[in-house]
C-alpha cells in the first residue's frame, strides 16, 4: 500500500511558499489510516519505553491509537493556556512563526523513558521543545517517530541533538 | 474501575466560574485510558455507521483509537483556518465564547451514516455544528458519544434535536 498516494499536497497553505501535506484524505480511508498506524508502531517495536508524548492536535491522531495498542501512558504536549495544572513551558521556532509548548509537570516522572509521535517533522522545533521539557523533568525522550518528514528543513539535524528520529514517509 | 477517580477538577479554568474537568490524569494511566476507550466504544456497538467525526483537539484522542479498532473512516472537524481544502463551516456558541468549526467538503459523502466522538459535552455547540455540516453534505449523524457530560448546560437538549446522545460519565 502506497501511503503517499493518500496524502494530498496544497501549495501556499497556510502561507505563501509553504507546500502543505494534507493527511485528512489518508484518515478518511480506514485501510490507509490503519497502515499508517502500523508503520509508525513498527518504528518503535525494538524500543523499551514507558510513555508516549504527542503534540497537539494532529499528533494525537497517531499517538493515541498506539498508546492504546501498546498499553503506554499518554502525555499531551499542548499550546499555551490549554492545560489547567502546573506546566513546564518551552518556546520554540516553527516552520512559520514562533510558539510555545507546555506539558503538565506531573505527567512526566524522573527516570521515565519516553517516545514522541507526531504526524509531521518540519523544522523540529516543537519536538525539540518536548525533549527539553522531558529532560528538565528528569526523563529522556529516546526516539521521535513521524508519519511524514520534510527533508531540507534540518528538523532531523536539530532533533538528533536530543533523541533518535524515524519517519515513515519522506518528502 | 472508577474513571471519575482519574479525572481532576480545576476551578476557574480557563475562566472564572468554569470548573474544568481535566482528562490528562486519566490519559497518563494506561488502564484508565483503555477503559475509557472501551466504554465509549461500547456506547456505539449497537450501531451501523460509516465514519467517525471528531472535533479538535481532545476529540481526536478518543476517536482515533476507536476508528482504528472499528475500521471506520476518520473525519476531522477543525477550527477555522486549519484545513487546506474546500470546507463547510459552521459558527457556534460554546461554553465560553463563540467559535467556528470546519470540515473538508469531500470528507463526507451523501448518504453516509456518521457518529461523533468527543471528550466532553458542555453546551453542545461544537457537535451541533458538526451535525449541521453533515446534514448540509447529505449525511446524517446518528449518535454523539462523549466521555464526560456536564449536565445543567442543556447540551444534550440541543444535540438531541439532531442526533442521539450518549455519555460515559456525568457531572
Amino acid at each position: 500500500m502506497n501511503l503517499k498516494e493518500a496524502i494530498r499536497n496544497f501549495p501556499d497553505f497556510p502561507r505563501p511558499g509553504i507546500l502543505f501535506r494534507d493527511i485528512t484524505s489518508l484518515l478518511k480511508d480506514p485501510a490507509h489510516f490503519s497502515e499508517a498506524i502500523s508503520q509508525i508502531e513498527a518504528a518503535l517495536n525494538d524500543l523499551d519505553y514507558d510513555i508516549i508524548i504527542a503534540p497537539e492536535a494532529r499528533g494525537f491522531i497517531f499517538a493515541a491509537p498506539i498508546a492504546i495498542r501498546q498499553g503506554k501512558g499518554f502525555v499531551l504536549a499542548r499550546k499555551k493556556g490549554k492545560l489547567p495544572g502546573e506546566v513546564v513551558s518551552k518556546d520554540y521556532f516553527l516552520e512559520y512563526g514562533m510558539d510555545s509548548i507546555q506539558i503538565h509537570k506531573d505527567d512526566i516522572k524522573p527516570g521515565q523513558k519516553a517516545v514522541i509521535i507526531d504526524d509531521l517533522l518540519a523544522t523540529g522545533g516543537t519536538c525539540k521543545g518536548i525533549c527539553d521539557i522531558a529532560e528538565q523533568l528528569g526523563a529522556k525522550v529516546l526516539r521521535a517517530v513521524f508519519l511524514i518528514e520534510l527533508e531540507g528543513l534540518d528538523g532531523r539535524e536539530l532533533l538528533e541533538t536530543s533523541c533518535e528520529v524515524a519517519a515513515v514517509l519522506k518528502y
